[in-house]
């Protein structure tokens, strides 16, 4: 594992900086000019927009649309350049650095925007850990695991008009809910508000045909943090036999920065030991999971967060690029833009488990909060937040982070002068 | 029921005609030149791209796009303008059928093209007859009919990047697959190939907040015909706990012509009597259903079509307008271009059921085609279409029709030389 490549910034050379030189993840931030393309450098934003525009960087223009999506559909030749070219500018002892200097800004005080365009958004279930916890609470021990679980990553579409930003507020949904005790169903504000850990791949290159893991793997672009919010109330009642719906379909929060899967290069991990052998067409092809600290913070209103979890990207059964790999089997076309959930990252104990779901056990046993406030699952006006970072000799390689605060619910979803 | 609205095209004024004044659906054509939107009137299409460009008709220039989105986007006021426009150009006795009539095509040997740009695609499992035939199969009389499903409209999130015009060969796909007798899954071509039949409702006003059945059915654009092929060997092996997933991603074809909501008003009916009564949100708020006759026909490769099933959609127990409402009471997003099956569109009786699946009782009552063949499933070579039409006072208003070929599977799916 190399160390730290040295900036001529110095913030990004400190051991405990997101974002060093090797980092260089991409995002979409505004400051009195409108969105445009940037990757944060220590405490700062490199304008690559701008950079392209005047001929700093050369990718077809690609950089100039506000958002990632057309650079990302140009392949990883490309990915690879940019993170090549714009090393050797901010290396310390760049002789451009007069040159770039003028298109940095601070991060601080600008706002970051949607990275990219969500083409569709699939999530899947493939945290051991997390599937046997689930299904326990679900379907009881003796069904914890479905049956296809240990052959093919579980996966399901979910909806891309839901993906916000890291930063946006998400208001407490209404559903359909009926407890064991109810004798009918109701349509109430949901009572079992919860997050699920995950980290996103992002598809940057389009196929349409069955991809190998090892295609599979070299069409991601890079990863963010994803926080997957559920409502459990309403996933019980709705999601026999076709799968979770509107339950998952309020919000779904991702990290503002892409890390591209290059710079996650270091940290890579090969899969657990299979329990029992996968097709061969879903074969590990190397190591493809990646060795990632994550944790996920609570804050109710106004006050002192608490972490209520720390797990590792590397607990997962199945890799991103296994998931994508299953996703393309039957031939269905992928796009630049495609988002895939990793599913819940739980590890073995339970202080490692990604949803209040399982940190509180349906409810039944509450976290108590560093504050000494109880938890089973969100109160209005807590703010999550996750977090995550692989660790090298002496240097980070960070997410920053993923937040979002929960409003109440409304009063009634369908008065429209409410406001 | 009003009848014909007379044109001054004869071929528009028959009784068999799909495409008579009264219908006007929305289409996407090319020959020469690119493709451009169109409506279809008795055996011609009227260029209304072009007519816009001249000035003819005023719609802010979103009929210029080759696509049908943006003008969707227009609602329900512009929708209407264009019905009234148009029906006024082509009318008989219309003072502008000389300059109207240079802007007409016929419609043999024209190319069209998908009408817009699916933006999000979802499937509903609707009709009661389907689901009680296809949950006796699955689980057993007992569990036919889920809890939830008298209770709400239960849907999933389908593939929009599968979603392909009428006329597209689709690929038999691979999948993992186990049977009853299998010790283990294995991958192998589907060997039970399968149609839906069912009716797409297509979005056509966005919103970003729970919508009533009535906001919902005012913010359908129209309806196509869409067959949503479906892989039951690999549904029936993958499809617990999450849901179907890629045995509904090879493909999903739409008929070409979008049939304006308007245009089927006369047909509106009511949904079956409630078995329990709705929750407020999701009760019907006037007849939302439609009398549309429909049917599915399977010809193999170089011979006769058999017509293998014929119903209506006025079978379904919800509505689109239901479906939708449903669709958005967590706050789910809805965008411009979103597509919503049906889901399988299944009568009373054995001849009225909507897919193979269900006709063949899983393969145990092979149909015989009138070409004395068997069928259970699809073979190679079938080509399946659907067609349908609400039947007025001497009039139809069709949807013409989603025919799609079915190509043998690939030998090895990651062979990248394979032709």
């Amino acid at each position: 594992m190399s160390g730290l490549i040295r900036s001529f910034l110095a913030p990004a050379n400190t051991p405990e900086t997101q974002f060093p030189l090797n980092n260089l993840p991409c995002g979409v931030f505004s400051d009195a000019e409108p969105p445009r393309c940037g990757m944060a450098i220590g405490d700062s934003i490199l304008d690559v927009q701008a950079l392209e525009a005047r001929g700093l960087l050369r990718f077809g223009g690609t950089l100039q649309t506000g958002e990632w999506t057309e650079f990302m559909a140009l392949g990883p030749d490309a990915w690879s350049r940019l993170r090549h070219d714009v090393t050797g500018l901010l290396a310390e002892g760049s002789p451009q650095e007069a040159a770039v200097r003028p298109f940095l800004r601070p991060q601080e005080g600008v706002v970051l925007h949607m990275p990219f365009r969500v083409a569709e958004y699939t999530d899947f279930y493939a945290s051991r850990h997390h599937a046997t916890n689930v299904g326990t609470m679900f379907r009881g021990v003796d069904n914890a695991l479905p049956p296809n679980w240990l052959h093919m990553p579980i996966g399901y579409n979910g909806r891309a008009s839901s993906v916000v930003v890291s930063g946006t507020d998400v208001r407490r949904p209404w559903g359909q809910v009926k407890g064991p005790d109810d004798s009918a169903p109701r349509f109430a504000p949901s009572a079992r508000f919860d997050i699920e850990l995950e980290l996103g791949a992002v598809v940057g290159v389009a196929s349409d045909h069955p991809l190998s893991v090892t295609e599979a793997d070299a069409a991601i672009f890079g990863y963010v943090l994803l926080n997957d919010w559920s409502a459990r109330d309403i996933q019980a009642w709705e999601y026999q036999p076709l799968g979770p719906f509107q339950a998952k379909a309020t919000a779904t929060s991702i990290s503002p920065w892409i890390v591209m899967s290059e710079a996650l290069r270091p940290f890579r991990c090969d899969t657990p030991a299979r329990v029992v052998p996968l097709p061969d067409h879903l074969c590990d092809a190397g190591p493809m999971l990646f060795d990632i600290g994550l944790e996920a913070a609570l804050a109710p209103a106004g006050k002192a967060e608490t972490i209520i979890t720390r797990t590792n990207y590397n607990e997962m059964y199945y890799s991103a690029a296994q998931q994508l790999a299953h996703h393309t089997t039957c031939g269905c076309p992928m796009r630049t833009g495609d988002l895939l959930g990793s599913g819940t990252i739980s590890g073995p104990q339970k202080k490692n488990r990604g949803s209040l779901l399982e940190l509180s056990w349906g409810g039944k046993e509450p976290l108590t909060l560093d504050t000494g406030e109880p938890r089973s699952f969100i109160e209005d006006g807590d703010r999550l937040t996750l977090r995550g970072a692989a660790t090298g000799d002496g240097y980070l390689v960070g997410f920053g982070s993923c937040t979002g605060r929960v409003l109440p619910a409304v009063n009634d979803p369908y008065a429209r002068d409410e406001t």
